[in-house]
């Protein structure tokens, strides 16, 4: 069973005494699948001492039902950590990590003024500033992120960069169900009906990048075109399906290189993310 | 002879090979003066590795004048660094430190809403982004920062503190020339006749910490009666005289516990800061 602490200093002091390197560290909200299972076991097989945190941040949520109906069940949690070889999860309270009112955030710019960015005000600036706060706190040597949630791992491994923190970013698959829907810990909200239509979000972005490889480039028009893989129904609503340059974020009008092709969909209400990575033909 | 390096990899090395620790950091824009050798001393004295960085940060001017006109002597500071000891001086490039074009920063909220941050926008972020840069660079045990740039010193620890940057922050006392005009590299700007005049910022700052130590606690009436002190002299113009809350450089209306009271002035076309610390009696 891995160790459950709950403050930063006893964590501090469990991965010194530990003497195990190098450390990784798993960053989630709880709640975990088998995604977050896919990242421990990454961190499993490369690093020697595996942290994975648990913590629903608070800061990140612009909505505050979302924040209050975000499935919980740290017991579980820490039972899949166990059977996946966790070392410790880390646990904190929103007064173990926020002490005092934030006054500091990391600000991601332009980095969030599109994709899920544009539809959620503050919720990168959250996810930043958590998640630098988690890293400086585990000081892991490799942290592991879902691509799933493309913009996040961007951004993060942009801000690595940009402020020097001394951490590799490894970024993991998606996991699918059989029928392409991404994993996710929201899909949990879905009911039978709801759940039988979700995977046309992933078949729209695989829409799009087929039409890449086959060698379109006029965003728009493929834009346009994925959407319409959609179905009129009434339970569903294309929040956006970009295409983006997949280190910036930034919308590619013409696509010419390697992007990153991303959607947000509402299913009744729960919204649901993905994307997919699109090469054009050589 | 501190080594000088110019390249953070060359410094990550240089310090890893060195096995000297704790790591003591000083950071600054270089044109180094007694102030910055207090620091150096302090660094000198408890840490067994110190690392001077000299790196005049664009990114922290609001005015391009001020930076162009920034004084910049890396000789004159290294031949400095090496009589007081110095290890390292860290000298990189502005390619070195931005080598891509920066899309995150970190934002200091309300810390930069008043005093400088008032008069300077996007100063602070622009302080608080290279000093978490330089942190995570170096990777010190302790870092350096002078009391003369109060809000600059509570910004760094409050984001120290937030982000869960695993070093200490210390403040070390302002250096000051015989009547009381706080160091500053900005003073060689001075002409005789300027410099002369140039102490009326520190015995108005004086002026206020003498009535609150008396019982004075209206922070109003207090400003305007230490504004009086400044002589009606044509070069010199004050920009802002505030009394804030030490830790969050908030407005204090009335002084009930020690305050910062922080004052900038203009001699002619230089800008001048100070600080004094201000108690009621008990």
């Amino acid at each position: 069973m891995p160790v459950v602490v709950e403050t930063i200093s006893t964590l501090q002091q469990a991965i010194a005494r530990s003497k195990q390197a190098p450390v990784g560290l798993v960053p989630t909200m709880g709640a975990l699948h088998a995604g977050h299972l896919r990242l421990i076991d990454r961190a499993r097989a490369e690093t020697a001492l595996v942290v994975v945190s648990v913590f629903v941040n608070p800061l990140q949520f612009d909505q505050v039902s979302d924040l209050n109906t975000y499935p919980r069940d740290l017991e579980r949690d820490v039972a899949l950590c166990a059977t996946h070889g966790v070392d410790a999860v880390f646990a904190p309270s929103v007064q173990e990590m926020y002490p005092v009112p934030p006054m500091c955030a990391v600000d991601v710019g332009a980095m969030a003024d599109h994709l899920c960015g544009k539809f959620r005000p503050g919720h990168f600036r959250g996810v930043a500033t958590v998640v630098l706060k988690l890293l400086n706190i585990v000081q892991p040597n490799i942290a592991y992120f879902g691509e799933k949630d493309a913009q996040q791992l961007a951004i993060i491994r942009r801000l690595v960069r940009e402020f020097n923190v001394p951490i590799s970013i490894v970024g993991v698959e998606t996991v699918r169900e059989a029928d392409g829907l991404a994993l996710s810990s929201r899909n949990a909200r879905l009911g039978p009906e709801e759940r039988a239509v979700a995977p046309a979000l992933q078949r729209a972005l695989r829409t799009a990048a087929d039409a890449i490889a086959a060698g379109a480039s006029d965003s728009g028009e493929i834009r346009r075109h994925a959407a319409s893989a959609i179905p009129a129904d009434g339970r569903l609503r294309l929040e956006y399906l970009e295409i983006v340059d997949p280190e910036t974020m930034q919308p590619v009008a013409t696509v010419a290189t390697e992007v990153c092709v991303a959607g947000a969909m509402w299913v009744g209400s729960t919204r649901l993310i993905d994307n997919v990575t699109a090469r054009p033909p050589r």
